[in-house]
């Protein structure tokens, strides 16, 4: 049985459940691959730290050249994160004829075109599932389930800290700085939550979806992203009483001959499949012309399930070793559609005013709506503060343009008889 | 640019639809595989019959060894269904060297491991991921994206007509026989649906599934089958108090050195994905032990969702020509797991009788279930029925031996005070 040799570029909570998959499982993996797949080496920085699995000393290096110049690996796991230095172990992989698989959203949002690229002028793999939702398969699905498609509109839940976030929020009304800190006590948010929090990563992983969705480059900086610390627990319960929930989506559409790609609270139908995904979960809402709705739903974050779709990855690239043939990474970008400007965007919307308790003040919200020609769908008042004489209006929106909305509610908050917006969010449906 | 020929043999909902995009598309998806693919025949029973669109009538021929003979097609479709001829076809086609794409649940769950292997003698690809789901990808993640897992547990919902019935009893507390009507008056049951209504065409889905997820030949015969006529819309309002939608799951789980395959309804907590699959809905719902839990959601039947995925079949296999490597179909069936009888399997068990409205009637009932050591979980007594004199009582059983259950509700049956025993409903968790 042909030998293929892999090595693993970090060894931290993926790496180790990569690392001890490999080793532990390599003789079932071996025979689903009708190849030997044999983990040679894994980078790490100390030697001497303590592992979660009693790794043999040799299998570890701190010198990168061990892997880079060792001609029997085949294929370079990358497990470092962040942009550098992985961006450089990425290249000098490929450069060096070996197949590449990682997990890095940050690397391939703003350089997996151009890795895909090299890749193939060296006619080596680069897969990159669990850079996407990790153990959910979402990318490979796209890219081959949905071929005959044309994609029209991505919905996703992306992000587990902030949906874990979102989820406490809702079912135990509390705000949003009480409900980080117990995501950071479990471990679910980071000490310095802003990747999370302001869509940051969501907005990576969107890019990625994006482009494979729609065949276009999207770069991460063209994501419209708006995060959600904002949001009070009040509006959960009004949403709640309209009929819907609140998630932090990542949105792109196909609108005309543009395509829109944001990141944001959105209110969702609490009759959706994206409306009953709680806690750390994740899940991808794809619709196609032929297939029509297909939602993806799993773990989206984690050392075991990024561990199950990085060694997919490896066991993919050593399969087609196995079987001859030359590999081509896919990554299609053959057209170029245009980022909509998120001020043009139409979509219904949800906001909810302070307003001091006097007789006219619907007339004047009602009038400066008209004005931007927003029309309404719903109102709730709310809240009457007996001792502050003020009361909370709750709008629903028809579908209406950002920029008129953006105005109007600007427009709003100057009025005298308005303390303040407190919320303005995106209904999707 | 070479050329992959494709034949198509029958040009119904799905087989029309499939002809469309391979004509209408063909540059586009060439362009994504390398390589020209081309529709070259399809094989019909009546060249005068109106079809859905206008196909050149040199495409469409009654003779099938014009398909077969033609050495010019590289991969042959089979949408003609049913067991035969469609075994037949298939067998010849391999045998003659070409690669096929089924979307035939029977002829795969009956025979799927012989054609295998007969493929693999030739060379040749054999791709069915339509069979199961038909627009939902799930064998191809199950077999690539999860290949590092062990699978535990596969609960799904793969029969869009069932699930269809079984919502329209919920939602509007309709009669079983009236919502199969409804059901049948829009096309989504057969005039004759007992190989939906019976659970056969799960029993099919589940041993494909079952196969993969577990490597080992699961025989649609050794799935045991409970269909849905018996089903009372009481059942669906008392399930929904206690905390639970009723569907038709298809179930297959490891338990010890053993397998369990089931297809029956079954009580599913209303707050799993499962129980929110609502309509002509499918999803499939995987545990494995690195990944968690995964569900894959969306059309699991009808002419576009299939043929999406059949065109897909036909672009990997056309991609993997275009490669150059040397194919092999997989179905790892290197385990013999045996299938343990349903007597064994232990679960929680809801039920519901009629009984008379008297007293001591709830002990005697306790007394049976206790001398058959099951323990209850809930009792609920419902409608006093004051003109018959009789009462309805629903019990949820802690977890049980399905053999001491059933010899309890046969021992009920006959208790003098108890009118009939109206539905056993095992629960899944």
């Amino acid at each position: 049985m042909r030998e293929i040799g892999v090595g693993l570029l970090g060894l931290g909570v993926v790496g180790s459940e990569v690392a001890h998959i490999l080793l532990q499982r390599s003789e079932r993996l071996s025979e689903q691959v009708g190849a030997s797949v044999t983990l040679k080496k894994a980078l790490v920085r100390d030697l001497a730290k303590r592992r979660t699995y009693p790794f043999p000393p040799e299998l570890l290096t701190v010198n990168v050249d061990e892997i880079f110049n060792d001609p029997s690996i085949d294929i370079v796991i990358e497990l470092v994160g962040g942009e550098q230095p992985a961006l450089d172990y990425i290249r000098r992989a490929i450069t060096g004829d070996k197949h590449v698989v990682t997990a890095n959203k940050e690397v391939i949002a703003k350089n997996g075109y151009r890795l895909l690229s090299l890749a193939t002028q060296h006619e080596v793999d680069l897969r990159y599932e669990a850079s996407v939702c990790s153990g959910i398969p979402v990318l490979s699905p796209l890219q081959q389930d949905l071929a005959a498609n044309e994609i029209s509109a991505i919905r996703a839940i992306v992000n587990g800290t902030t949906n874990y976030i979102l989820t406490k929020m809702a079912r135990e009304d509390l705000p949003y700085e009480q409900a980080l800190r117990e995501a950071q006590e479990l471990g679910y948010a980071e000490p310095d939550p802003t990747n999370d929090v302001e869509g940051i990563d969501a907005a990576y992983k969107l890019a990625i979806l994006a482009s494979l969705a729609f065949h276009t480059p999207v770069r991460p900086s063209e994501v419209s992203r708006e995060g959600i610390s904002n949001l009070d627990p009040k509006d959960f319960t009004y949403a709640h009483e309209l009929g819907y929930a609140v998630k932090l989506l990542a949105i792109a559409k196909q609108r005309g001959e543009t395509l829109e790609a944001r990141v944001h609270p959105a209110l969702t139908p609490l009759d959706t499949q994206l409306a009953t995904v709680d806690g750390v979960y994740n899940a991808v809402q794809v619709e196609g012309d032929l297939v029509g709705t297909l939602v993806f739903y799993g773990r989206g974050a984690g050392g075991r399930p990024t561990s199950s779709t990085v060694v997919a990855d490896v066991l993919t690239i050593a399969r087609n070793i196995a079987m001859g043939g030359i590999i081509k990474p896919r990554m299609e970008l053959n057209r170029r559609i245009p980022i909509a400007p998120m001020f043009e965007i139409v979509t219904r919307y949800y906001f909810r005013l302070s307003v001091a308790d006097q007789p006219g003040v619907l007339a004047q919200i009602a009038r400066v709506l008209g004005d931007h020609r927003i029309s309404i769908s719903s109102v709730i008042q709310k809240e009457l503060d007996e001792a502050a004489q003020t009361a909370q209006i709750v709008i629903l929106t028809h579908p209406s343009v950002e920029q008129s909305v953006q105005s109007a509610v600007a427009e709003l908050a100057a009025l005298p008889l308005v303390n303040r917006v407190g919320a303005l969010i995106r209904v999707e449906h």
